[in-house]
């Protein structure tokens, strides 16, 4: 191999690839990124933990094929602190030779044979969506799912390609998020699928930092997932993100999302979760706060205590209507729900001391977060 | 007690007195800060940790005079937490009540006579300083300290009250900083104290969050040192900080700065620091960098290498004049020199192969770090 290639442009798509090496301790060619060149004009950089594979493409000049494996973290750290020049690249011998202006460096590597294969996607037919709400989308949800060896079909992100527009859910079975997203295109064929927790944190770490990129697409195999961002202006992948997906039938879980409220209180989101928080400072090993809704007077009040730190008493109030409710919940899940939620105004929906509760922004039908109440009798 | 504050005031102390506190696991008062009614008009806080000790003062509204201890990382995340508001603070059989508006809050706390006393200083002559130039002086040394139980008295800054200024100095034997303030007001007597690593630390945080507070005024005791910074126009201490001092003699340090050099060159800093950095990346146990200076064409050639990563080589150009050289270093001991200098350009002098060297800044004699060459034979 030798190319040349202009230095931010490197950095650029090792600063994407790099991100998931450094962590195997047993298979060290695993930390390594894959430099091959493809085609006439590109070059190719590859990652994998044998879960995820990330491939990148960047436009280089090519004066001999090849490639070579060396470790990520090392050439990503050095071309970050190389001039903004171009960098000669060349691989001979087991061994990666930089060159610009002032340097001349080298690195030790591996044959390109010894680096695992990335799969791949047979299947041409694709979902096509805008990446940054697909981003936004799966910041909602990912982080309340808390991955279960007993119960490997919830440890991931449930996505639902569906005629009326794409869902997106994680549960920890304590609470459940769903956000919903429409469809710009129509669809020809429904598909859903599990991808795990660690996959959906890569593509939103890749596609946060690659905004530019608008459009996604997504491939599907009985076992594998792609997400795939183009430079548009030349037709050709910019970023891939290749996963495994989690084998399993995800639960029914639109049965458990409550459509009516015995009571109701919409609220303003940033006191409620300031109130929450507060309250959280003086609950014990449980988390529990306690909650008394009286739609009489629009009040909610929330009440913790400990005996050997104290305790805090608090009010706010809203618009609510339906029966009075005395209620606990952990107010660590309250707090991750208010999080996740954009609006100003936040729809706090109660059913009994023991049935699933809801919380909602006001004036946006996408997104709703169940939450069980602690039993506590 | 019984007073009330705004929740800005009381913020702004328990943030800069908390951060000594919640090291302490087998004497958990050290985890509290100690609140009492000080005069007319002050609430005073404090928190120690048994070397380090921090009073803060705010105007309060008092009814009844007072005080208590609570566990300060509950009580500074409560108030954090709270509405923008006026709050009632009321102490009463050993706990503290907290009221605003919408809450009504109980901490557990202990008695007064339960928290240790923070020493005070009689001696009532001060030494005055710019609060913002000491501060940064003291960023630019205090980071190469590296306590040791075998030197104690270099595990301190040595601060040296002269007639002609002050120097600020800490080393860790194998390099050593010394940065020069001017006095703007002449001083009485001269002083020379060694104050712990962590004191300074402390000192930098509180200078740094505090910079509108610009002169710092010191006094000194046999055994203790009090940093204090004044609320002007009440004339009243605003923050004081107390430190043990460090017993000992401080090395005659001046000797072994060099006062001249057999090579010397000139070098761009930021460009400097960047190849030092990526030699860092290609070395191995004992971090060496090896360096070749030749006056003739005004070259430093940089290079590591380790059989099992590869090898580095880069240059830069520069002033050079003297003998030519070639010599080690640890790559961390030049790269912290290079991070402590703000000019754009810095002199690098040497010394032979085992000679001290210097890092300084161009048009700036009030910095120099002198750093030892690693032997190679």
């Amino acid at each position: 191999m030798k190319i040349s290639i202009l230095k931010e442009n490197l950095k650029q798509g090792l600063n994407i690839v790099e991100r998931i090496t450094g962590r195997n301790l047993t298979l060290p060619v695993l930390n390594n990124v894959l430099l091959t060149t493809d085609k006439k004009n590109f070059l190719r950089l590859s990652t994998t933990d044998l879960e995820i594979g990330i491939n990148w493409w960047g436009l280089v000049k090519i004066e001999k094929q090849g490639g070579i494996s060396v470790p990520a973290k090392l050439l990503s750290d050095f071309v970050n602190l190389l001039p903004e020049e171009k960098i000669s690249l060349e691989v001979e011998n087991k061994t990666l030779f930089i060159q610009c202006e002032k340097y001349k460096t080298k690195i030790k590597g591996q044959d390109i044979e010894e680096f695992p294969i990335i799969p791949k996607i047979e299947n041409k037919e694709f979902i096509e969506i805008d990446g940054n709400r697909f981003c936004q989308g799966l910041i909602q949800v990912v982080e309340i799912i808390s991955p279960s060896q007993v119960r490997p079909e919830i440890s991931g992100v449930f996505l639902s390609f569906q005629k009326d527009g794409i869902r997106i859910v994680g549960t920890d079975s304590f609470r459940l998020a769903e956000k919903t997203l429409p469809f710009e295109s129509k669809i020809e064929k429904e598909y859903s699928v599990i991808v795990p927790q660690k996959t959906i944190r890569e593509l939103i770490n890749i596609l946060g930092a690659n905004q530019a990129k608008k459009k996604i697409k997504i491939f599907f195999s009985p076992t594998q997932v792609l997400f795939e961002s183009s430079m548009e202006e030349l037709s050709h992948p910019q970023v891939q993100v290749v996963s495994r997906l989690i084998e399993g039938e995800y639960p029914n879980y639109q049965e458990i999302i409550p459509k009516e409220y015995e009571t109701q209180i919409i609220l303003d989101k940033k006191e409620f979760l300031n109130q929450i928080k507060t309250a959280g400072l003086f609950t014990g090993r449980i988390n529990e706060v306690k909650f008394r809704i009286d739609p009489n007077d629009g009040k909610i009040e929330i009440f913790t205590q400990t005996p050997e730190i104290g305790e805090n008493r608090s009010y706010l109030l809203g618009k609510a209507e339906g029966k009075p409710i005395e209620v606990s919940f952990n107010h660590k899940f309250i707090s991750d729900g208010l999080s996740n939620i954009q609006s100003s105004e936040v729809i706090f929906g109660l059913n009994k001391e023991s049935g699933p509760a809801v919380l909602k922004p006001v004036g946006d039908e996408s997104y709703i977060y169940v939450v069980m109440p602690i039993k506590t009798d």
